[in-house]
């Protein structure tokens, strides 16, 4: 049974804006990475533990549609929810809202690696049962 | 007809690394960009002029697959070619090489919208003429 | 007479990390900003107004000594404290802390300025009445 | 005796700058960064090599001043020279330039260490006569 939706609220710096005068549009990715990781640390995953014992989450494949701009001071919630999970990879939908505005969507995949190798790991059955 | 395949070479600083000891994914949405630029700069098309005329391409869709990771101190080739183009978009593939071997590829769309509704514009004919 | 000192809080993601394996040193320039713009929220001056005014708090000189490096899943506090002001300029003394450890010091000077000509401007008195 | 100037040559894209419409302040020092890889990197020193082998250059000190905004689409050099060196550390001074116009400018001090316990290391002779 997959777990229900997670909910983070990040905030817009001078410095994820351009001179187009809105956010731009590569830290989206940025803003996903943030969530996932404090949804992770929510299910009690330390991402910097991993890290030290060499295996980490890395990024295989991303889509993103960008429908309306965020812009300098908005407050953001950043929208998390597992859709397909694996042995050694997840597939979670992201999404950034304004209030009731949706500004941008994306599918994220993710896969355990080796840190060194980069080669696919089996996500360690203690964290697969925190997310499945 | 559609031009050939543009060629435009990076390379990897700390800043574009993470704590995985490889460039962080969401920074080639930032190296797709420097190509854009440069492969319009190449036709001759100023952004920064566009963008003082209120006017400017933003990116409303991306797909990215990361392959292998790149390093610091890599030299890379960002290759980019129009795939589609209409009215006021245009879609591009971009893949990122390392010598002969393939490290990223993405699909990147891009509108042109006037720059403070972010409402959709017809590309230019003198644009669309270099491009098409 | 000088208020006291802002508190406010951040979290270390992968992307404020490179390559060794803890956070690029010009990213405290970013956690710096993100207290100034925090402060100036919690005496309720909106950046994002002024801006559209044609106004804008920028940089004009700073100053950081790195102690310790922070790393991924780090929560720091960053304080911030008005040092000196004029008419058209401030500077601030700015802390990286984890717990009790100063991991990052900073003198920054901001002044107003004229967004377009970035031409220096008095302060309004309703903000330096704030700060003051 | 010290080496000469060094002379880096960056362009401005739409990631570098922000709302402000102009370079966003913190990447001065990713600029200067960048030079001071390449200038290591032509008298043959290899950073990424070094930081395989547990050691790295990091910065300990940055001062910058800043005078004139870049904006997108600029060309500028980045002109290093080294101002003091000893067993661990080097200060070199920094400048920007567009054309003949000084934008910022930096003194920026750097100290070689052991990249797990962050401590001190002797420069090793072979860099050391390269630079002094």
């Amino acid at each position: 049974m997959k777990p229900g939706r997670h909910y983070f609220t990040i905030r817009i710096y001078w410095e994820d804006t351009d001179a187009g005068g809105v956010v731009f549009f590569a830290n989206y990715l940025k803003f996903f990475e943030r969530a996932r990781t404090e949804w992770l640390r929510d299910l009690g995953v330390s991402q910097e533990q991993w890290r030290l014992a060499g295996r980490a989450f890395v990024v295989s494949d991303t889509r993103v549609r960008y429908r309306l701009p965020a812009r300098l001071d908005d407050e953001l919630s950043i929208q998390t929810a597992v859709t397909q999970f694996g042995k050694a990879s997840l597939q979670l939908n992201q999404q950034v809202w304004r209030d009731s505005t949706l500004l941008a969507e994306g599918e994220i995949r993710i896969g355990f690696v080796d840190i060194l190798s980069f080669r696919p790991c089996r996500i360690p059955p203690d964290i697969l049962s925190l997310i499945s």
